[in-house]
């Protein structure tokens, strides 16, 4: 009998070589690889961590989830008790780049990816004159002037359950392509537009590439009917550029209960 | 006849060793060094820059203002067809932390320093429960509790005039320590707290040490009574902690007209 460990880390991803565990010297360039690393230190055992999903280089989390499994030797131990131990500890040795909000024992058929039921992810637009200093890393600067009218227009055909092949770099490769999008907001904040998309899950570069096709739109570059096109005819040619990675994060991984 | 070109600069000061010129191979890790680099490249002349005054380590900018020379041979160019294109070039030219937001001519009597009439500082403070990975170069974690009615009380006995010297790390070297201060605004959002202060100068260090005066405050160390004291003593002993450079910000300088 294993007790099963559940982690929320936040990360600012502009270091890293994304979240997935990289092998040799590369091992700590990646999210998942340094916590693991971190953790076996505090832990005192191996550490396989399960994540969420993967996140690209440079995209951002506010609310990464993964899960582990303590071996039966620490079967006995007050998991309260060490959870929240082992967290501070985590967080001395983590960079400051990297830190670990919760930390809890949950049931042992916990699965931080296969038991999630939806995601939710936010893109930031930068629609200042001028580059902003501190948002560089943080938003994507577009200084072009968008029509969010029809950038809502297009979430609209975005959002309800599609075969979503075209917004995916790995196309048709994976076997089921079918997404569900719960909701995609659009809001504008002076000159910060927010793009808040709730799914059941995602496919590789959909989230940016859903990104990329409703600015397209926004600037008149493609009209909202390639949307529905794209979806009908799984061609990826027919969705818009893929967004880049800096203003992305992952904010929230909901399970049942 | 020489022609004087303004400008107006924003800037993350992580990198960066402040504003202040430093030689040889440092040169580039101070502000004010890789502005006069870059300017000297794209303008073609020797450039000496002065800056309305200087930034530590790690502090921000959003309007730092300086101001240099162009040498008589430049005084027939057309000045806003060029300040305009230099501004382009320059921003090219410079890296992501760094850019000037404009470029103009100005009289010949304009000096960033000297005809400063008013500057606002703004200082950010993160309340979070937990390090937020973010914020961590650009504002003060403090998870504390703080009294913000008290930190308000403690900020209107800093307005006004006052001899400033227990608020300066130089203390009573500098001849002149009276200074004015307009206005001491803290405001709480969400989690944040802002102390926004605008004065007719500053002494070194003088809004990091009101800052952490006033935090002294609001967690109970210190009284309200201890900043008259400070004041009529000139005891630095008496005023707080300076606070870390991170969560400072140069906002604006003011001129006359």
């Amino acid at each position: 009998m294993r007790k099963n460990i559940k982690i929320v880390v936040s990360y600012d991803g502009t270091r890293y070589l994304g979240w997935q565990r990289l092998s040799g010297k590369q091992k700590s360039r990646s999210i998942q690889g340094y916590l693991e690393e971190v953790l076996e230190q505090v832990v005192g055992c191996k550490i396989r961590l399960s994540g969420s999903g993967r996140t690209d280089a440079g995209v951002h989390a506010l609310g990464q989830v993964a899960n582990f499994f303590l071996p039966s030797a620490l079967f006995h131990c007050d998991t309260t008790l060490q959870c929240n131990q082992w967290k501070q500890e985590c967080n001395r040795q983590l960079p400051e780049d990297i830190k670990i909000q919760t930390m809890e024992e949950v049931p042992t058929d916990f699965h931080s990816r296969y038991s999630a039921v939806r995601k939710t992810y936010e893109y930031r637009i930068d629609m200042g004159e001028r580059p902003c200093v501190f948002q560089r890393k943080y938003a994507l600067w577009f200084p072009e002037k968008l029509n969010v009218d029809k950038m809502r227009q297009a979430a609209d055909c975005i959002v309800g359950t599609h075969d979503f092949a075209a917004f995916s770099t790995g196309g048709k490769e994976k076997k089921d392509t079918v997404r569900t999008i719960y909701a995609l907001d659009i809001s504008k904040h002076g000159k910060q537009i927010l793009i808040s998309v709730c799914g059941d899950g995602f496919l590789y570069n959909m989230v940016r590439i859903m990104v990329g096709t409703v600015l397209d739109i926004g600037l008149g570059r493609k009209s909202i009917d390639s949307i529905p096109q794209a979806l009908a005819t799984q061609n990826r040619h027919l969705a818009g550029r893929t967004a880049p990675a800096s203003g992305l994060y992952l904010c929230d991984v909901y399970y049942r209960n």
